[in-house]
């Protein structure tokens, strides 16, 4: 097996590849979030690019959760916070969901034979579906297409799950720069996010205790799948 | 001042801005090549992108040199060593460069205010010339498009660099990434180089022995400087 760390959406097309698994990766907060919200029940997630589309599902009736420069969007019924997805309001509903850099990455990578949302909340989950893979590419959302901290951490962290798990080839330089720091952080990796552009902007929103949740290991036990047929995240 | 490390050319339209500083980076080799030919007496460095402009320098008598897949092209008076570059050949002679990576970069670039050509052989001389700039971008070469090891590491080295002479601002998480990186392996860079795919390239034809060459610092005291009206990099 060989774990490619993309750390750029921009930078997809370079690696990708038939047959593929692909796993999307932003962590604060959009993949987290997607994580939180079928453990807790939701039948599926629509992942849209666009204000635009997510407003004309509101429209038809759906729940729309929806998040820019991390901020609720005033039309959605929800933000981008993992703990806004309880149960009690999220049991049983197909979730619509637009975020600032997330959704985009699910798009770009649309075509990939396997296509799963990752974070340090279902880690180990997902290094155990993905175990029999051949060929593997964390697909970093970061920030507008830059490089980011806790996106690039989670790459690190995830080789490292896997390795638990069986031999893994460490052919790319990308990866072995993620192990690495992820080898420097692991003991305290909210250290790390701290420093972030991105943290500054969940202080300034009142947020911050979010992104440490974010870093937290095994809590939601799920693996979100992509169905490209249908546009839908579920388990 | 802020600096910035972009790794991939790919990425450059996400970080160009007015008015920027912009160093190229491709350490193993072609920065660094760059750096010996003019150390050594070249009086200017052409680069070119395409195999088909370098042939066609040649046949109006330029001395060539061409690289791609770290292997000298057929066609060409040199491959992409610095070791090649001697006085006794380059003094006085402009110089035709083409390469597999390093070339692309400083066209993806050429519309930067300044654009300096940076490796360890030349980063003390390179960070008092921008001492005094407010945004430098690192411009990484990578590897096809890929995050490299080598130049990343130089990143974080540069960083390291400037921040002996004044203060620089953090606010950039691959800034943050590569003097993580920089700092864990300062002691002995090439034992992170060694696991890379490039090296293993260097390796296969027999030039690993200019790995550590390249990752020596301060070895040529110059900083070329990239000229658009002329297509030409001199001191």
């Amino acid at each position: 097996m060989t774990i490619e760390i993309c750390v750029s959406p921009a930078l997809y097309p370079y690696y990708e590849r038939q047959n593929d698994t692909v796993i999307i990766v932003d962590i604060l907060r959009a993949s987290t979030t997607i994580c939180a919200m079928l453990k807790n029940g939701a039948s599926a997630v629509i992942p849209v690019a666009g204000l635009d589309e997510a407003e004309a599902f509101k429209q038809k009736g759906y729940l729309i959760g929806a998040e820019r420069n991390a901020q609720k969007c005033g039309f959605a019924d929800f933000g981008n916070s993992p703990f806004d997805y309880t149960s009690e309001r999220v049991s049983g509903r197909e979730l619509v969901f637009t975020t600032t850099n997330g959704t985009q990455a699910v798009h770009a990578a649309r075509k990939a034979q396997h296509l799963y949302i990752g974070a340090f909340s279902n880690i180990n989950a997902l290094a155990k579906k993905c175990v029999n893979d051949e060929r593997i590419v964390v697909l970093c959302a970061g920030w507008n297409n830059k490089m980011n901290m806790e996106d690039t951490l989670f790459g690190g962290a995830f080789i490292e799950e896997m390795q638990k798990l069986r031999e893994v080839e460490m052919s790319s330089d990308s990866a072995d720069i993620a192990l690495h720091l992820w080898r420097t952080a692991r003991e305290n990796p909210l250290e790390y996010v701290k420093k972030t552009e991105h943290y500054a902007r969940l202080v300034k929103n009142g947020v911050e205790n979010e992104a440490a949740f974010c870093l937290m290991q095994n809590t939601a036990a799920v693996v979100p799948v992509y169905h490209r047929a249908t546009n839908r995240l579920t388990l």
